[in-house]
């Protein structure tokens, strides 16, 4: 198809380079910086930070860790201009304009990585290769490395091929996937209200080497969530009923959320993922932290669930007489793809000659808030698809996880390149 | 002492007599009728019900059963009008003004029995003498039967001494003693405000014939708490989404009530005694009950368990989003006696020939309301004793419960009529 | 069709005989009479009792209520001989060999009513016809007064059409369907190990009048669970620490019941309908009940879940050092009809020209043991259907709950008559 | 009385040299080896690690920070052959055999820190003396470095009044007390067995500057409980069925821990300091520990409270389907004192002319296991006595601590030396 040597090393480097150097989620500022860079000199036209996040609806962000991030990238060589142009905010759009009527088509990939600590094994890819992260408990254990590179060799195709396109092309490079946390912000931002068409891609999900998976509806709508209590401390001993245990609260509300009924309505899901509470044997408890995820099968039966969270905590801290905090950070819906779409998806795996299986795949039970875009960009009329594209790997979000960039990264870049020939191109 | 034979059958025929007519709290209308009868008899003047209760203070009464009590009343023979004037309350209280200058001096009875089945054993006390109790599921198995006697003997050796008698004599024949619901709103009524010493007393409670002991503190405050939780019923399997469950936040609840800390101020108790909740197996419950009792060693430890009962219980109606009710059903509080009083009885049993054994017992665990008598009197400067009079029994509200009337009532009488003859005792 | 006025006017008037004399499962003595009547009069060989319920798989039949039904239905007149040949167990098998060739073909009726009270609304439909329950609290408020009287109806158009049939036709009378109690051991007795078709029925649930609903699968695994805890009383102010509450047992298991986590395998669903414990309120609770229900999608998730419910029980006691007891008593299987009887059905309910709707319907979220007969069947290779007959009603399980048995009966009649006509009629 | 410049310049000196290298429990390297060099210079025996710590009974020690902190103190200086001498366990026991016969007297300080970050305000005691602790988070907050320098000082005197004693002087310097963890192992060493009198002490604890608090019984026993769930893990969205939540067994034992029932026997505490469970957002936590602490008026309520973990542990164990670790991780008992030695140490107080203040205090409800070294000494006949000494502070375990030591200190030197006096003293 499109993809040759010249693409293909390029991301392959890319992808290697970005894989030393993980940035998790809203401290993409060494790897915001990369894309910038990259996109500026193809001749981009780039948003970035601030311009393409709007901050009220930011989730999830830890304004220390955003300190030291910048500090980090300041040390790595990020120009100051740019940090200050980013204005604390990680994420990039690069946008092209042909000049010619055409649709809008935006293709989104993601920044951040998650917290892993890579594997020493001498056979791992990564360290066979000597990229492996230097960065400990950090590691593009998800693939999105080998997103944003596919998102750099497609801006190099379409610099390439400009005089053959039509419309406008944005590619987005979005930051905190990793918790459904950036993509709101960005929707928000309003950069995807004139897209015509969007696609969306994830590396691997069950799709091994040269298979494609369509996906035409799944995902779990899903909200992530921290709760705190603070309660009052007391020694243990001598004056227990001083004390309001934050702890007591926190597994009363954890024990009561497995509980949430059923709901005929859709599937649903509720993890209470971390509790950490108390400050020592014997003093009653003073702080608690929960994490939470609910989800479900539609947006309704999700908000069904997270309506309980809420009113469990609140009910909670009323019981043990302490005081609670209920915060987003995380939000993705259900996807829904157009036929339109979903059926050139399917049409242009079909016909890349080393792509042995396409599969259809609507039963996925994760959450990926590219939905969030997805969502945005059909509420006003626009189309969207996603697919998947296989690598074999040893399962998301462990140690040893790898993608054979140098064969599976293409697979991408040939859906992303014919989609807009078939959407963007001139027609003859 | 004083008791003589009159007075000795007298008390045993009147106990046996009330003892096969048991009538749980606030449904004593038979019993406030004999009361009141023989008082008048005697040349007492005599208030009763809505007189000496004030309705505002009533806590546990169910007007139902006081509906069929007084049905039952009636069809006893009990007078329509001292029904009407007792205005659907029970309780007396015989007044005898000797018109010589004189202390107020208040004794305590009480009217109600126990919601226990009486034994059919052959040997039984009340089956060998052909008074068992007539009544299903009720009997005097506390013993209240022979302390209203006491009081009635009390009364005939009042108005036969009367001449050697000053000041003033209130016989307080208390309802509703069990669950602890009668005192307050007698206390309330303002009969009590006059008076100079009140002297409370209780048959058996560890004390073997022939014993007297003396209390001059202990007791239990104590709280009885009605919750009541009103949830959504749905089916169980076709819309467990719509059903909002009271008996998981009766459960929850209970769990919780469980959990109040201990204090470091003093002893505390909570028994969460009963629950019954839902309609059928496959419909979300719409309806629980609770059933509540705090305790603490002084009046601030009880109020702090009672205060964190009410927190969990509204806490816990927010969580599972179903109403809630909490209903004080009973209270008393803890015993204060005075000196003065303590050292009298203590004096008087002492002297009484057929005693054995006079102890002190400042350590009883459980609860009796003629405490909040005792408190009203002490507010204005009354002073107060609480004396417990021996009997071989198997232990309160059981079955078996037997009191030896005969042997056991003259006791009482005898640390009474003392009483009077050193208080209120015309000087030669 | 098949109906006349003849079978019409007997179908209800044997439903309206019935309706005035609910009995509620286990207990049916006098309509499994009123059936085995019928049908030996019928010249049915018929079995009954204990010749059709295999006890080892008897599940919640209290012995008490049995004996109790015994004396009753003496006391109307159902023969002693009749009690003595049942043995304690009611339902009946009515058997017609015609002597020719031809498959077993078997229907299944129920005989239990439900604990409802007839409303006592003038214009209730049993209230205008004079036949309303005469036993307070029961009612045929699910229709089996009319599946019986269809039975019958049935029964009589077989001897009727004797000689236009071959093979063999079992008609079953299912005791205790409600609880779902019944089923299990009726195919334990082995009564169905030679049936080649297997259709069971139900009125109403979601059909109106002149509709027939037809059910391919469906329906949720169930089983019906009692969990009892046996804790050590104790006297809650005096010694709470020699208590074990059976109460706190049972709260804390229904708050973990109600946690067990969702299965990606299947719907499923608990309920905690309902609970009772405790003996007073200033009582250590010693007993404890809790009606329980799982449900799943597959027979697989429901045992998971059962599975769970077990060591949840187990596991409270252990930690509130209390004794349990976990029974089983109620259980059904998913729906699993075989595509021959479906369409069958299909095409005879829409033949029948005053039926003006035929659906299909394969997602009852309820259950219903006639699932496990059908299971029963289809082990050895016979094959089995199911249909809903239509009626308007105001819900199931409803006080008011009414069939227009003369217009509703005749559906389920003719769809029976039809399916005998098709399979077991003798071939010009 | 007898601490003169040189003693009180000594301790002084000591105690700053300790607080600026504070060790926490069971890692007391470097201190062990100060206390042993001055020990070994005075011309003590000295005795220490494997030598007095019986491994058999060892609690809460961390061989990971004991392989740290001995590379630590090989860093700063300890010798080698010190090190090996210990055996990896810390403590010692210093012993001066006077040659006379007489009693066996034993001292008891202690030598761990706490984990405290002491506090920068330029005004606190440590910061102006520039003695502030070295090590973050760590700092001698309860004063531990104060009892080891009085230790030594009296030491010192011992040497100096060597020709005044008779029988024999154990100075016993306990690691681990935080926690109370080191004297169960200390006093299964066997070292007390001959002792005949032990004094142990206390800074501060409600005692200001210039008095003497003398304690006859008090402290509550005590023990503490890591408890550790091992669950199986899941991805919550996809597979939660497969997972088993360490998580959700930890917040239910802490909620039913928080419940166990008050005992009438003596007061009881209940304390769940920490709890930290979970991996992430979105698995199944497959890992939970939790932080306890019992306490009791009696070893018998207290054994009552442990025994009630235990069992609430292998409950919800049984109910998750988890695996669970119950480990005792420190222990003490009550204080009970002698007559003889409480009145000695009274009457040496009152004759102290610096001491303003002499009272009783026998209701100290927090938890110290030199309860556990009196008890050892007792059960053989030997006779103890306990005694606080002044401070002014802030509160113990808090960042702000201070000791005034050249005031405070030479406090407990005089008790001791005077006890040394009346008990060892050769007689004139």
């Amino acid at each position: 198809m499109h993809c040759n040597d010249l693409y293909r090393n390029e991301m392959t480097a890319s992808r290697r380079h970005i894989h030393k150097r993980p940035e998790e989620g809203w401290t993409e500022f060494e790897t915001t910086a990369w894309v910038v860079e990259h996109l500026q000199a193809l001749g981009f036209e780039v948003l970035c930070g601030r311009e393409v996040i709007n901050p009220d609806f930011v989730m999830g962000r830890d304004p220390k860790k955003v300190e030291q991030a910048q500090k980090r990238a300041r040390a790595q060589g990020v120009p100051e201009a740019l940090l200050e142009r980013l204005g604390g905010y990680t994420g990039a759009v690069g946008i092209w304009r042909t000049g010619r009527p055409g649709p809008v088509t935006a293709f989104r990939y993601d920044l951040d990585c998650v917290l892993v600590q890579e594997t020493d094994a001498p056979g791992h890819e990564a360290n066979v290769g000597g990229y492996a992260s230097e960065r400990p408990g950090l590691m593009h254990a998800c693939g999105h490395d080998g997103h944003l590179s596919v998102g750099l060799g497609v801006a190099h195709w379409v610099k390439d091929h400009a005089d053959q396109l039509c419309g406008t092309i944005k590619l987005i490079f979005q930051p905190a996937e990793e918790g459904t946390r950036g993509a709101r912000p960005l929707a928000e931002s309003g950069i995807l209200d004139d897209v015509d068409y969007i696609v969306c891609a994830h590396i691997g999900s069950g799709c091994p080497l040269n298979e494609i998976g369509i996906c035409h509806s799944g995902f779990l709508a899903t909200t992530k969530i921290d709760v705190r209590f603070e309660g009052t401390p007391a020694h243990a001993g001598a004056n227990p009923e001083k004390g309001r245990s934050a702890l007591l609260a926190a597994c009363s509300t954890a024990t009561m959320l497995a509980g949430i009924p059923r709901s005929s309505r859709g599937d649903t899901r509720i993890s209470i993922g971390r509790i950490d509470a108390g400050e020592g044997r014997n003093v009653v408890p003073a702080h608690a932290m929960l994490q939470i995820e609910t989800r479900g099968s539609t947006e309704e039966v999700n908000r069904y669930m997270v309506d309980y969270v809420e009113r469990i905590v609140k009910g909670n801290a009323l019981s043990y007489d302490v005081k609670s905090s209920f915060e987003k950070v995380g939000e993705a819906t259900v996807l829904t793809a157009d036929q339109e779409v979903t059926d050139e998806l399917t049409d242009i795996a079909r016909r890349i000659p080393y792509i042995k299986s396409v599969i259809r795949n609507d039963h996925i039970s994760g959450s990926e808030d590219c939905t969030l875009l997805i969502s945005r960009v059909r509420a006003h009329g626009g189309k969207a698809g996603f697919f998947l594209f296989g690598c074999n790997q040893n399962g998301h979000h462990k140690g040893d996880f790898a993608i054979q960039d140098e064969q599976s990264l293409p697979e991408a870049f040939d859906m992303f390149t014919e989609f807009l020939c078939r959407r963007n191109g001139v027609k003859a």
